[in-house]
């Protein structure tokens, strides 16, 4: 071992004695006659002082040659620091240094190692292994590894069992885009890397494990956007015989355990909202519940009073913006250039400070009396002094713009808070919803998922309007897992498939297995996967989930470090039986 | 949920209560007015009781339309057994029922699902589903999930961080064929699949985390041999500031920490012994210490002395087999034969009887007398009543034809007990071994393995001498893990690759980010991986891998349950810009 303690736990109560420790040089100050290193570690830092009075003049010329990031080993007697530093846990002690060992030099590294880095994201990739080292980055990874190992507690301690599915499986078309594999040994074949173990944890509860989970990779070769990555991290989870109510309540849990043994924090059981309520209330099936906005509509109070924008549109609709009746005209003017940009489209909105004073000014003053508006202030629940803000179009659109709008200004007015944590469940969402590119439905979760059994007399008549056994858990207006309760007997399977536009043929040759399966005595089951990488960024209290990965890639699925993907040779290719055939 | 308790738990003390079960319907005995059924879940197995006077006629009715893996939900009573069944856990009582509701049909399974089924390999794996629904399958996937989960809570204890490494990765011709992935996105570019995580956990180290690992797949497109799976789990670890010592105590720590918690078993601190010392004692680097029958060198003793067959050759070698001396002539024809089949390759063996009186009987007592023989039989530390097994030829051959003799004796007499673990540290490997058909050094474990500072030297003059701090775990037998302390230098590291034969621009383009790492302070480290599904194999006191892996792969690498690899349309190979390549 080349320390005897690390550079995270020397105290005043270890004065006298001598260590040994190891590490990186963080940084030097040199006073001539002395000179002090700063040596940093996995687990801390720890002053070094080479003297030339106390120790050996030779010690201090070798530690003046020292560089930023030098690896070095060093002996010496921890002593009390004359200047004490409360900010570190080290602070009481430095070390006097005797004997220095360089194990390794260092160029000057290209950005600096400390919590604010000047490097740029691209530089940072690139050398990823010198961006691990600091402190922001190393906690994120170290955070990552105690949350899995809380997931596996919680769920270990459940009775679930922890069983590997296989990478190379079978391309299916349904879904996102597979990455494929060419198979040397079955030539011309491919096996496909797994988008998530879907089937296969069905067929272990078709096995009777009853309880299933598993910390997986998973893959899908899609157009990459903003802090989406091709390879990612799922907790997947199936249990057998279980109602969504057995489901609800086991992984409300695990979310219950992960926030009071890694923040602290006691969360009340989770409110429960309809898919169909959360899209009416807040325009989104995923709703951040820190902070009320909650839509109001307006269609009876705002339509058909001669306000000829409104009056044509499906859907008036509102919310009211705690505390902003103050606004500039400058502040209003942002908030609708903010909407009509191109990403969200809407051709503006309408204005109403709801003022101290209990008087309203807007935009619309000459269509709608003061009456009127005070209407609109107590359908949007606003007091006085909110700035009450309108929208009116397709009501699909509208919604999802306000929503849009309602995050800016809880963004703006800082009641996104981080450290809150505001939990819920979505449920009852729609089985199908309809592609009107291909003109047909699609599944809205996947083709597994059970629809409600007093649905099921509308699966002929309007399919879409059959609600699924499905849920989302969603985390602080971000979805951190879904599921649902599955379909376990092969002939709801099959008219699925037949639903979903599957010819009889498809369906066997992708899906056989499982519908064989479901010939063998499935029990019911149902299950749900979170999205690790998010989980754990949310608990964070961070949303780009790229800072919690060791190794990322970046927006056209390249490894910048290693630079991958790359050219393989001829003799590869040809072992494949394959030949490029490339677009020029 | 469809149950109040799980077919293991209910007993005695349950007695009178009204409870609810669901399962698998193992077995029916139908008695007229009364039937039995066997109730199967993953806990266990509870006995139901369908009674026309107690309960109602129809109940039995219905009952007697259940079939084998019918699921079904029964209400009842538990009532305590007239006929007890000490052989189960749950064999004091009985469910009267008095509701059922048959959940799902089955067809009758392709086999038994029994302990022991009717079912042949193929046929088990097509229906993977079913087979794991058997309790030696399915304990062994517990059992494998409990040992994982131990395996973590010693490595989080230590404090090791786990962290997830990219699993789309660099193609390097180095070791064994790569899987890849073509990229869509990077035209006629390939990722590959890992081999192992071996660069990553180098430049975590370099990034200072310091204790790493994770429980990973990784992948090799080998031609399979018996029980290789082109995907396998590893335990992967490294350390930084360590050095060898510190290394072996660390996971021969986890190892008996495993033996402990699952098996019970205290095991004394591991043997160590050098490759050297492997290999002329048991004629092999991985030998199964469970049991003697150490070699014996006889050159001294056996050569020039009459007997040609001996003279000639590079050495003579034996073992003696405890309690074999009264081995009958055909069963000496049997060693024989054994000896001389192609896989092993022998010319032939000579045979000693060290008779139970002191006696020698040989099948060279033309050639040697009764001292000569004793002689040898103190040269292989044989006691009266053993049977001396001498074999002849070049050195590397003959210890491994003598080996595979060794371990097939063993075999025959017991001696390679399941339940007996005999754990062992492999140490000072040597660094390369010479290729006769390339021409040129390979890496005996990789190109990132450190050699022995004291053998240095050697490196220009006899590389084929140079030791390396590398080191292998053997459990009965088999090798269970691997490992080595880096080179964490960039000169040593490049002539390394010097030495195996890259060009400057090879290494570059290979490894030049690994090579770039070293020059921003490297520390000094090394690791080590298990192999998951061997290790969870012995010690579940096994052999077979495949037994112990939820969905495995057959002999071509083919998943004969969901019929993967298959293949996949033109439009994905034509959105890879690939072509096939058929050899027609």
């Amino acid at each position: 071992m080349y320390r005897s303690h690390n550079n995270g736990e020397l105290r005043l109560e270890h004065e006298g004695q001598e260590i040994c420790l190891s590490g990186w040089v963080q940084k030097i100050r040199d006073k001539g006659f002395m000179v002090w290193v700063d040596l940093r570690d996995r687990y801390g830092m720890t002053q070094l002082i080479f003297d030339a009075e106390r120790t050996d003049a030779s010690m201090v010329e070798k530690a003046r040659s020292l560089g930023r990031e030098f690896v070095i080993q060093v002996k010496g007697k921890v002593i009390e620091r004359e200047a004490k530093n409360d900010q570190m846990p080290t602070g009481d002690i430095e070390i006097l240094v005797s004997e220095l060992n360089i194990l390794n030099e260092s160029k000057t590294p290209p950005f600096t190692i400390e919590n604010e880095t000047d490097g740029g994201d691209e530089l940072r990739m690139k050398y990823r292994y010198l961006d691990i080292r600091r402190k922001p980055v190393r906690e994120n990874l170290i955070f990552r590894s105690t949350v899995t190992m809380e997931v596996r507690n919680y769920l270990a301690k459940e009775g679930f069992i922890d069983v590997e599915t296989p990478y190379l499986i079978k391309s299916t078309p349904e879904g996102a885009r597979d990455f494929v594999v060419p198979s040397r040994m079955n030539e011309g074949q491919f096996y496909a890397l797994p988008q998530s173990p879907q089937t296969f944890k069905q067929l272990l509860m078709v096995g009777g494990l009853d309880k299933y989970f598993q910390i997986v990779k998973c893959f899908r070769d899609e157009d990459l956007r903003a802090d989406r990555q091709p390879e990612f991290t799922q907790i997947d989870c199936e249990m057998a015989f279980v109602e969504q109510e057995d489901i609800l309540n086991t992984f409300e849990g695990l979310v219950r355990h992960l926030l009071k043994q890694i923040k602290g924090i006691e969360v009340e059981e989770f409110p429960r909202m309809t898919y169909e309520e959360a899209i009416t209330t807040y325009g989104n099936d995923k709703p951040d519940i820190r902070f009320g906005m909650k839509f109001g509509e307006l269609n009876e109070l705002a339509k058909g009073k001669g306000f000829g924008v409104f009056d044509s549109q499906e859907l008036v609709v509102g919310i009211a913006v705690p505390g902003c009746a103050g606004y500039s005209r400058k502040q209003l003017d942002k908030i609708v250039d903010f909407v009509k940009k191109p990403q969200i489209g809407a051709n503006g909105l309408i204005w109403v400070k709801y003022n101290e004073d209990g008087s309203f000014k807007s935009s619309v003053d000459k269509f709608f009396d003061q009456e009127q508006l005070k209407g609109w202030a107590d359908q949007l629940g606003a007091e006085k002094g909110d700035l009450l803000l309108v929208m009116a179009g397709d009501a699909g659109k509208t919604r999802s713009q306000l929503s849009t709008l309602r995050m800016e200004m809880a963004e703006e007015l800082g009641l996104r808070k981080p450290n809150e944590f505001a939990p819920l469940w979505v449920v009852d969402f729609p089985l199908l919803e309809w592609d009107e590119e291909t003109q047909r439905y699609h599944a809205m979760h996947h083709p597994f998922t059970s629809p409600k059994p007093e649905d099921m007399d509308l699966l002929d008549t309007e399919p879409g309007k059959v609600r699924a056994n499905a849920y989302d858990m969603v985390l602080n207006g971000n979805e951190i897992g879904g599921g649902s309760i599955r379909i376990f007997d092969k002939e709801t399977q099959s008219r699925m498939f037949d639903l979903l536009g599957f010819s009889k043929e498809e369906a066997k040759d992708q899906f056989g297995f499982l519908m064989n399966a479901f010939e063998y005595g499935a029990p019911p089951h149902g299950g749900l996967a979170f999205g690790l990488d998010r989980l754990v960024a949310i608990l964070g209290g961070q949303e780009t989930i790229r800072d919690f990965i060791a190794f990322p890639k970046n927006n056209s699925g390249r490894d910048v470090m290693i630079d991958a993907p790359s050219n393989i040779d001829d003799n590869q290719l040809k072992e494949l039986s394959l030949k490029l055939d490339l677009n020029k």
